[in-house]
């Protein structure tokens, strides 16, 4: 059985090996992830976001075991952003997934920004197509969503979540701005805390305040996820939002900026691999000196490094 | 005077303007900054970064404050994750920096994420060049440090120091990896609570089990900045890092970092927009279109939109 087939076949082992190499050895991946890719775009990527301690690894083993209980299969992608220090991820709740861990017809896997924001961009796009094309019906990437590159990959799910408890106080007055950008639906986890329905009677203030023409306004559910209060009713929201996207096309569009996404980090990360292979690292020190010793501006070094590029006439645009 | 002129004379007006054209039309401001570069190379950056909630901007407020009573000017750069969605930085604690606002010794500029990471990089470096070259003798640039981008800004200061807090619990678990690589100096801020021994005993152990052999020990200091403890020695702790990356040739090699990251980032940009410019709205959506049917893989898509510039037989890196 080949790589491609013990995906394809929903091997776990394959999944395991196939997304290894595209941590490790990317450019040898690709060829794998080609052969793939005619067999993706039937899972369904639900992004969960939101501050540490919000409770989202427990919300998605929850979320998981039920749809297993439906008899669907279900990829978690967990972003850590700690691990760009590293080269590993570790997730420090993983814990609360072991139970899910023994589960064939669940994958886990915790990525780390080992690289660079492209680099784990383009191996979480990846990662998912991997789920994809295994067959797994729900993928669930999560990420603490206060960086720019854990946000940029949710943006491009086809639903996604934020997760919000009482009592964080200021915190939630720094993300309220932005997080009605990205929320098709709201989760007040840890419900059963002091200062939930205000947080709950805040957001919904905040939508009512928000444009009134949005076709979609996200609902506002509470969970107690620990104690498995409430995932149902997300994971209606969840099929409810995925209906109303479906129906306005709109499902397509957010998979089309997924794909622009994907195409884009390619191509960034294509272009970076040869501008750097066209410099020996000798002579981009020297550039460097010059910058360090001001006699050359950033500006400056920068044209020179794509002198190669620009000097051929295509420079014009 | 032009805006060149007001920039050197420190004029807190003209440094305003010229940090809003980067932010609005980073292209026009091109020009100017490359006139302000051969001023540049002053000014001691320090990184700040840690979990929310760890009082980074009151100790910076703290820091500066006696700066300032020493003579010092002081800018001060807090990067806001939140608002890539908003377009507008809101810094939640701002109000804490308000007692410095009226001091003309002292620019404070919140930036968010409104463009892409290499936007934010590239307009943080742009500011520091900027506070630099206006004379500032300290800058800080205050980052919420879990996502990727703002790590990366701060991994360019000249140093860094890495602010916790007792009573995070998990958190820091969570963050603990990989904290060790970017801190230079560790600060236990709110260290009237419980748990304040426990967190710096942590820390030496956590530095005693990591190599030998490094040059530069991150020392702990813990601090009440509320309260103005602890200040002084954090400042000094600073001093003694700088001289210690000083007398080891250090400073500079971070500096080349500095200036690499700065120019790779304008490269980059410089070739996106080169490349996406050579693609009318129209025939990119095609491709896309292509890409959503399943008839082209986003390799296929991206090799395609690389195919003028690798056309041209640079391409065989």
């Amino acid at each position: 059985m080949t790589l491609v087939e013990g995906i394809l076949a929903g091997k776990q082992r394959a999944i395991a090996r196939l997304i290894t190499l595209v941590e490790n050895r990317p450019r040898e991946a690709v060829p794998v992830l080609q052969d793939l890719y005619p067999h993706t775009g039937k899972a369904l990527v639900i992004g969960i976001t939101g501050p540490p301690g919000a409770g989202k690894s427990t919300l998605v083993a929850r979320l998981t075991r039920r749809l297993r209980q439906r008899g669907k299969t279900v990829g978690i992608i967990a972003v850590d952003p700690t691990s760009p220090f590293t080269g590993g991820a570790i997730l420090g709740d993983r814990i609360r997934m072991q139970e899910l861990a023994t589960d064939p017809g669940v994958f886990i896997r915790s990525m780390g920004t080992r690289g660079s924001l492209g680099g784990l961009a383009k191996a979480t796009h990846n990662v998912i197509r991997i789920l994809d094309a295994a067959g797994k019906d729900y993928i669930f990437v999560e990420t603490v969503g206060v960086g720019q590159s854990e946000v940029d990959i949710v943006k491009t799910a086809d639903s996604t979540l934020v997760v919000l408890v009482p009592g964080l106080g200021d915190d939630i007055q720094t993300i309220k701005a932005g997080i009605l950008e990205i929320a098709d639906i709201f989760v007040v986890n840890k419900a059963d805390r002091q200062g939930a329905d205000r947080l709950v009677a805040e957001l919904e203030m905040m939508l009512d305040l928000s444009e009134k023409e949005v076709a979609w306004r996200p609902p506002v559910y509470t969970t107690v996820a620990t104690g498995n209060q409430g995932i149902d009713a997300v994971l209606e929201g969840i099929e409810e939002h995925v209906r109303h996207l479906y129906q306005n096309g709109q499902l397509e569009a957010r998979r089309r900026e997924r794909y622009r996404a994907e195409i884009m980090a390619i191509v960034e990360e294509e272009i970076k691999a040869r501008l750097l292979g066209q410099w020996s690292a000798g002579s981009l020190e020297e550039l460097l000196e010059e910058v360090a010793a001001r006699a050359k501006d950033p500006y400056a070094a920068a044209r020179e490094i794509l002198k190669p590029w620009t000097g051929n006439g295509k420079g014009g645009s």
